[in-house]
């Protein structure tokens, strides 16, 4: 009754490259998957679709995150949703971010970003 | 092209008592809906089950969540995944913990924690 099996801690998770200064650590379950990356200031996510809905929280830093021709800026606390097959793009601003993730259905394999 | 629109920001969705001790902001999209709970010190989450598969992170401070006979520990940036169905309870601990979850598919509507 007393273990932490069941805790997600990401500092124990292989670390993978998404992009250039993006790095990425996934974890998920049958029905979402989640990840979290660590963007370095001025890092940039591609423009990319996938059939996911996706997630966003971002923990630490600021994001602008772009789809349906709108820029959004994100700040640490604040969220966002972005539909399935919407295509979107993101860059990290101030001193990087930190940026959790999840995606519904789960995508495996997970894409970068 | 320079709107927040499409961004959370939970300050702005209106608050609404999930158990006591325990509020609530809720968003969500087609495939997953998300929640941010704020727990004060001790406050009880009480078991409860949903068909829903439950993704947990904590923002700051820390929880302790309990399904399937084990007691998780669960840390500012730690997360957890409990599978739809699963039988869980909680308890906010230290200063109260700040906790945010993602359910796929989505809660509808969501039931408290």
């Amino acid at each position: 009754m007393d273990n932490v099996d069941g805790t997600i801690d990401w500092s124990q998770i292989a670390e993978t490259t998404a992009a250039p200064g993006i790095t990425a650590r996934l974890s998920g379950g049958a029905q979402l998957s989640a990840a979290m990356f660590v963007l370095e200031a001025g890092a940039k996510v591609p423009a990319h679709s996938h059939s996911s809905e996706e997630f966003g929280f971002v923990v630490h830093g600021a994001l602008e995150v772009t789809w349906a021709g709108t820029r959004n800026l994100v700040r640490a606390g604040e969220a966002f949703i972005i539909p399935g097959d919407v295509e979107h793009e993101a860059i990290a601003l101030d001193d990087g971010c930190h940026l959790l993730e999840c995606y519904a259905p789960p995508r495996t394999p997970i894409a970068p970003a």
